[in-house]
């Protein structure tokens, strides 16, 4: 049996202005990771009080997990990593608190005890597999800080590309703002690039965030076990797989996100996968533009997220046909449009 | 689609000397609701310590629960009703906190809040019907103090018995010493027998737990929503539906419990059934005793729980033959006991 395991929370780094959707829908945005976990379980928001879509029409990608899960009834767990705000959603309890700024000299403080929780609970878990994904808000710029606090910065950036690479969920990526907030989060932790290498832990705690100290707890836990795992996500779940190599977990690990964190410009994949020893699974959802959420998608918005990637995979491995897949994130994105009442009210 | 929703939760009424299994195993008794949701979650305990198996062999109900679950894939969701040990099963919250012995004058102070907070939830639940279900060891205890607060001790009463009556989990029901802790709950809180009647939130807070406050709310904010609900219990359900009687609620009802609480000579269930306007379905799980944990069963330990009432219920609309749900709920044991290493450490 595959569990799909979502650590969802939140990192203050996400309202700085310009590294997400943030300054548009700050109300929005805080409730996003609450928001995914019920649509993961319930198929729409229960508790919270937004539906996340953003304004031009893309859906949280946990549209598209929730329309594979509606159809492959797959057992999901959500690990409270840090959520800002409550969810209806049930949720395990790792210790983990909302991260602060990066920016702050000793952000994420609950890191070390959260992945240390989050590993025996991934250890007892009874699975065959367990694709572990992610939602939070401004999480691939502490993607890119636990990156470069480990030395790693570089692993994502395609050929002749400066260091510092991370996907984005805005179609237009803001990357230099993301590497001179992490250059000024390594500062203010008194951290050179590198200085963590070998010590994820540190990099977790000093420029990353709670949500991958859980992921990176949940993996190794799992590998502990000997059960299977596929990081399911896009450059944050990089961030993850760096921390295991750094502690010396030479284990092999498959990472399955989407064809749009493959074809972003911004990143390698493929280096990384290779740099890091990854065995990936890439799938195209065979997506439309004949609907708004999917011509969002097929512009380069959201691209990944809430194990889409992962949801992806088991699709595929299941034999799901596209138009089937194509009808279930109709069905989702408008039930969740149908029962947002206004939104950020 | 049916979930099951399962209120797991704690009053230190259990502890007292006599009331459960609780001066046996005093650990094992206090993991008891925290195992039971991994069990329902997972199919075996997870962070827990302990299996919830008695001494002479009887596990907990949640094994039936379980069993038929893996035959039948219904959701399940834990509700947080005062959980005292960590769980790793994922829970939602809402501000449930663990009761204090009903002989304390307030004993469970969050009971109004939990109720508002668990009708909100039912209320945007999805689903077509919720079994709701319970897990707190003492609770039949704290449920005759809900009834006598609300002047219906006798609702339970067989013809010519004294009134006072519930069932529970021992095979020899302490029904003399529930009745007295009741008595003096209710002089603990200056409360005569039936002053509670018409305002059950005062029933829970002071001569109830958690759990009840919480499956009442759940209920109430399923039936504003028109969900059909089914109260999956025995006669601490019986209590839920007297309270939401005594709030005025006229819809009908329905209750579903096992053969073992239909054939406790200490109750008399229809009756209460008709007083309550309750619909019944009762359901013979068809056990055998070639089985440590059926013959338990048939002797008439346990008995109900978590949910097995409901389960069962489901089980027979599915037309699972008996057999299975033996194989069941031989396999979901043996991988208890297995896992087991020394219960009470």
């Amino acid at each position: 049996m595959t569990r799909l395991v979502l650590a969802a929370g939140s990192t203050r780094t996400a309202a700085i202005d310009g590294i997400s959707a943030a300054a548009a829908a700050p109300d929005r945005l805080a409730h996003t990771p609450a928001a995914d976990a019920e649509i993961l379980a319930y198929g729409r928001p229960v508790r919270s009080p937004v539906a996340p879509v953003s304004p031009d029409g893309c859906p949280t990608p946990a549209v598209v997990t929730r329309a594979v899960r509606e159809r492959l009834s797959f057992p999901v767990t959500v690990v409270d990593s840090g959520l800002a705000e409550p969810t209806g959603a049930p949720t395990v309890t790792v210790g983990a608190r909302p991260g602060d700024d990066i920016r702050e000299p000793d952000p994420v403080p609950t890191a070390p005890g959260a992945f240390a929780a989050a590993r025996q609970f991934g250890r007892r878990l009874p699975d065959d597999e367990l694709l572990l994904a992610e939602t939070v808000p401004g999480g691939t710029t502490t993607a890119l800080g636990v990156l470069t606090a480990l030395g790693e910065a570089d692993v994502l950036a395609p050929d002749g590309a400066d260091a510092g690479a991370v996907s984005g969920s805005l179609a237009d990526n803001p990357l230099g703002l993301k590497r001179s907030v992490v250059a000024e989060a390594l500062e203010a932790s008194g951290l050179s690039p590198g200085a963590a290498a070998g010590d994820p832990l540190v990099a977790l705690r000093r420029a990353g965030d709670p949500v991958l100290a859980v992921v990176a707890g949940l993996a190794a836990g799992a590998l502990d076990a000997d059960t299977a795992v596929t990081l399911a996500g896009g450059t944050q779940l990089v961030a993850a797989a760096a921390c295991l190599r750094h502690r010396g977990r030479e284990t092999p690990l498959r990472l399955a996100t989407t064809a749009y964190v493959d074809a972003d410009p911004a990143v390698d994949l493929e280096g990384a996968a290779e740099a890091l020893d990854l065995e990936l699974t890439i799938t195209d959802p065979g997506f439309t533009d004949d609907h708004p959420a999917m011509a969002a998608y097929e512009r380069g918005e959201a691209k990944e997220g809430v194990g889409m990637g992962g949801a992806l995979a088991l699709a595929d491995r299941a034999g799901l046909p596209a138009a089937d897949l194509r009808d279930g994130v109709r069905e989702v994105t408008d039930r969740l449009l149908a029962g947002d009442e206004g939104g950020d009210r």
